[in-house]
């Protein structure tokens, strides 16, 4: 690895104590071959994305590269944030998975509403999460995004976690805010908008409508704004 | 247009005087005709992206749309904010520029640094112009978005507009702030980073080193976070 460069972080599944070996996947050790051109007795960092960071010693590559753990550290969890968001145009949540994995954020909660539903596939919430393993390794995250299925609007009360600070963004809603909880709730709507009813419900569950200046954004844009304020903040 | 989504707005290079009838592009048509549906008579919205707004009434469809202009009003640009942005990997900055005109953004300048030069090939920066467009209509701005073509980071002095502040995407910067003045001007190294040599040339230019959380961002992510803190401040 290039000593000027931060060397990016490699995701495992699961990481096994110190002095075993493991076997990367095949994404990871063509990774770490190909681009990072890493030799036998490299060292490199690692992930599960689950808080474990682990130094590896790279003891073989090829096709897959095996590495012994030669460190293993516990990262908790500093800041939470779920990102709850309806369905923008296009293929437009490929980047906006990206870049909430990028930020730190742990949950991608898409949402169905009355104004636009989700299309998720099988295979595009697998390549979601390939985006999202993409993006723990380059941002050197110890957390991974959780891309989840879509979930109706109705159901989200079922499963946003207590406590913290909720805020869906509005045209109509208060300027900006820096005061994000832990956890912090985010809701945007899909690039139809929200329904009155959808609007009144999320206010029943104190989500607070939030103005992000004075564009019409689209729905990823405004996703990725109210998450970089809480990231920033 | 639907009643109750806020129809976009079409760009065209010139806004003829009231009463004048004009003909919209190919592009702005194509979205007219196959997009939104427009007939005879309809009522659409235009902007010359110099800030002036027309209100433009629909005499003949086709594949070129021909439209008399209704009502012509300039609209002042309130806020003004160049992104001086270094080279970002593949092509990651075609969202970029969506998103900066979608934010309502006046100067996009591609920056060449020591550790990254862009390509900006004449049929990328059509591309760019052409996104920036796109924008426009959809986010409903008087201004377009100016794409300009790359630039060595020691020539930025002779651009940049005087007064206003100026901020730099900087790990090692301050935490984040909210009193951009105006014009803003925001700094972002290419994927490679800035060089020594030229953060002390940006802080002699008073670039002021701005942190973006505790997040290792790619050099998009942290153009478009900066902005929108700008944006929404």
């Amino acid at each position: 690895l290039p000593a000027d460069a931060a060397p990016s972080r490699v995701w495992v599944a699961a990481l096994p104590p110190v002095g075993s070996t493991l076997e990367l996947s095949a994404d990871e050790s063509h990774y770490l071959v190909r681009v990072c051109r890493v030799r036998p007795g490299a060292r490199v960092d690692a992930t599960d994305g689950c808080g474990r960071v682990a130094e590896l010693v790279v003891r073989a590559t090829g096709r897959v590269v095996a590495a012994e753990v030669n460190s293993l550290d516990a990262q908790p969890r500093r800041r939470c944030a779920w990102v709850c968001c309806g369905a923008p145009e296009g293929e437009r949540a490929d980047w906006l998975v990206e870049k909430l994995a990028e930020l730190g954020v742990a949950v991608f909660q898409p949402v169905d509403c009355e104004r636009g539903a989700w299309r998720a596939t099988p295979a595009r919430l697998e390549r979601w999460r390939r985006l999202a393993r993409a993006a723990l390794r380059q941002s050197r995250q110890a957390w991974l995004l959780d891309v989840r299925e879509p979930l109706p609007i109705e159901r989200l009360s079922d499963i946003l976690p207590a406590g913290g600070t909720r805020s869906v963004a509005d045209p109509a809603g208060a300027a900006w805010i820096t005061d994000f909880g832990e956890p912090c709730v985010i809701a945007v709507g899909p690039s139809g908008g929200l329904s009155g009813s959808e609007k009144d419900a999320l206010r029943a569950l104190e989500f607070r409508p939030i103005r992000l200046g004075d564009s019409r954004l689209r729905t990823e844009t405004a996703a990725l704004l109210l998450t970089g304020m809480w990231a920033v903040g």
